[in-house]
């Protein structure tokens, strides 16, 4: 029997997504790694803790896709419903499960707490499902043979969800569906606008249906998504965009730029370490982010006060009078300063207005100056951004970030 | 006429949101906005850039709902299909608008730059749609008067977005509807698992269909949300619940822990400095998201190294030999060592192992530790966080900036 491509929905649930999405994580896992199996996703809903609006969304969605994939709701508070409105729309009654309640059981002496009575709805399922083993947590996942449809419940915790898809949910899919075969090509951007970055690449040939832009504080991720049917071969295509916009590609491999700059280090032996005034810690706070950092990053200073540039990073204090704080002459010192104090091979510093307060005609907010101490010596360099506090910070941790990727490329 | 309370859908445009709903900050703004106004939102549809979906979307959206707000798609790129695909749902032709199209250009001649070919196409609107001014962008939002339906297609840009709907939608809204009588009440928690809060007021009357419980890293969020016919009353539900809970409810204004530990350091006039291992900077990183932090935070060190442990804490060599740096006693010397150098009246620190390497039989990955320094003296803790790295991060900052706001409650 041939195997047919699926129609995959995920369906969200719960009050605390509907009203912020993004708390939620699972779907952008989930999309991601069925589609590099080659199994894109074709619905996505998201749904309040509301048991006819989940039960109402499990009947539509068994109605339209092949597999439905539901995250959360599976906890042991009564606005977790998920499985009772499965229960409810496929006409099953709920059970007690004894192995599952076991094994929760099991769970709370392994953590010698003692078991909620309210976690003993967690061992209730559909009558006919099956429970599927969660390494991380107390919830099963459950899954549902409903006519032509496949119903996975799973936990709304990310690393349980994740856990329950690779073991169990993945490898079913695989068996069951035929992948389509999928090409996807990524590429990271930085230093460019989306309309300029547009009216560059946009006119290559198949770029116009294949190419998906995504624009955000730290740069541009472009996707090149083909099929069999497209005009445009992925490869191909990166290999003409990457060869226009040159160095401005950070990453073909999907890696954030602290990642790459991380990387980068490491590879050369350098060392760095990062004095920032207005980007209070987040430079620092992005590279550390990275498991093994402590390789490369000496330390990190966030000198806020005009004191603290002065006594930790031995900036000049006549040099804050006459120029301010916020100056390429104070920037570099600070550079300077740190990279000294560290014995990095690299020093990097942030002085500016991140606002809301604290901008002059002279100086803005959203003025912030970089620089960079080296062997080759100090480059300072001056940036104006114009959003709000936290934008600020973020686009200006990126501009450092590239600066240092650039310095780095030339060891 | 009797105005009615009216049904209202987001649709939340673009390939971007569908593959990760986390870049989407639109439909948590709405909903919230909404809420405030006593509007909640029934439906939230995230709809990827294809031209079909989409304007599926907008006539399933016209269906069910009185009111239609759909960010997104308005931009230049190709990608970029939500007026076309809302003029092909309701059967409307798109024309050029004169007025809009001058509007782009003399943003450009604002900016001094070339209008792109690209911006032309954000001039094409549905025919006799209205364009919605655009103070921060070039993408006018539109309004579409569907026969009992209001669509209002809002840009994506967050900034630009809000804008609209501040100075056009609501008062549109509110002039065509009538808003329920709704109570939200919020608390923030921090330092109790769902499933023993839930125990702990989940009984209380009325308590199980108005709390909703909205776990994070950075705590647990409750909302009480109730209307005219709830069984309970959400101020004196409140009231029963921050009176039970105690000092472990740590706002009821919806605060994140780093602005109430801000605010406490401001109102006594104290100064705060921060030596961070094992958290990387996010510590000092979440105190200066609050604008006028400077105030307060003297400076962060981020002493990833034993080496600058020692340089610039002052941390004894010894210490770290006898101990290792993940220990009681080096915790201790740092967040003294901060005290110090910096002269504040409260000295953090933070050493341990954040994963995923680095964990030993004897120190497993995890294992944190925080010291305290103020005028009283030096406290420590050992903590023990079992998931990922960036989970144990955070979970550690809220720890450690807890124990700062129980420190200050005393002052």
């Amino acid at each position: 029997m041939k195997k047919k491509k699926p129609v995959i929905e995920l369906l969200i649930i719960g009050s605390e997504i509907v009203s912020d999405p993004s708390r939620d994580s699972n779907s952008h896992y989930l999309t991601d790694k069925l589609l590099e199996e080659g199994y894109p996703a074709h619905f996505i809903s998201f749904v309040g803790d509301v048991m006819a609006d989940i039960a109402g969304s499990f009947e539509l969605a068994a109605d339209r896709a092949d597999v439905v994939l539901a995250t959360g709701g599976l906890g042991p508070t009564p606005d977790d419903m998920t499985a009772e409105a499965a229960a409810k729309a496929f006409g099953l009654p709920l059970v007690l499960d004894e192995k599952v309640l076991k094994q929760i059981e099991e769970v709370f002496r392994r953590r010698n707490r003692k078991m909620s009575e309210s976690n003993r709805k967690q061992a209730m399922i559909p009558e006919g499902s099956i429970p599927l083993k969660n390494k991380h947590g107390t919830a099963p996942g459950i899954y549902i043979d409903f006519h032509d449809t496949d119903v996975y419940l799973l936990p709304g915790v990310p690393i349980e969800m994740k856990n329950i898809y690779t073991d169990t949910v993945l490898p079913r899919i695989t068996d069951r569906y035929q992948a389509s075969a999928i090409d996807v090509a990524t590429m990271n951007v930085t230093g460019i606008s989306e309309s300029a970055l547009y009216d560059t690449i946009g006119s290559f040939p198949g770029a116009k249906d294949a190419v998906r832009y995504y624009p955000g504080p730290e740069g541009i991720v472009l996707k090149i998504v083909t099929t069999v049917d497209s005009s445009a071969d992925a490869a191909v295509l990166q290999k003409k965009i990457c060869d226009t916009l040159g160095d401005i590609v950070f990453s073909t491999k999907g890696e954030n730029l602290e990642l790459v700059v991380g990387n980068l280090l490491a590879e050369k032996g350098l060392t760095i370490a990062v004095a920032e005034s207005c980007t209070g810690g987040l430079i620092a706070r992005r590279l550390t982010k990275i498991p093994g950092s402590s390789r490369y990053l000496l330390f990190g200073i966030v000198a806020y006060s005009n004191e603290s540039k002065h006594t930790i990073l031995g900036v000049d204090r006549k040099l804050i009078e006459v120029h301010g704080a916020v100056s390429a002459d104070v920037a570099a010192a600070m550079s300077e300063g740190v990279r000294k104090i560290s014995g990095a091979d690299i020093g990097i510093s942030t002085t500016g207005i991140a606002g809301p307060g604290g901008g002059s005609e002279k100086k803005p907010v959203g003025l912030m100056y970089t620089g960079i101490s080296t062997d080759d010596g100090t480059e300072t360099k001056k940036l104006q951004f114009v959003e709000d506090r936290l934008i600020n910070m973020r686009r200006m941790s990126q501009s450092v970030l590239d600066i240092v990727r650039y310095h780095l490329k030339k060891k």
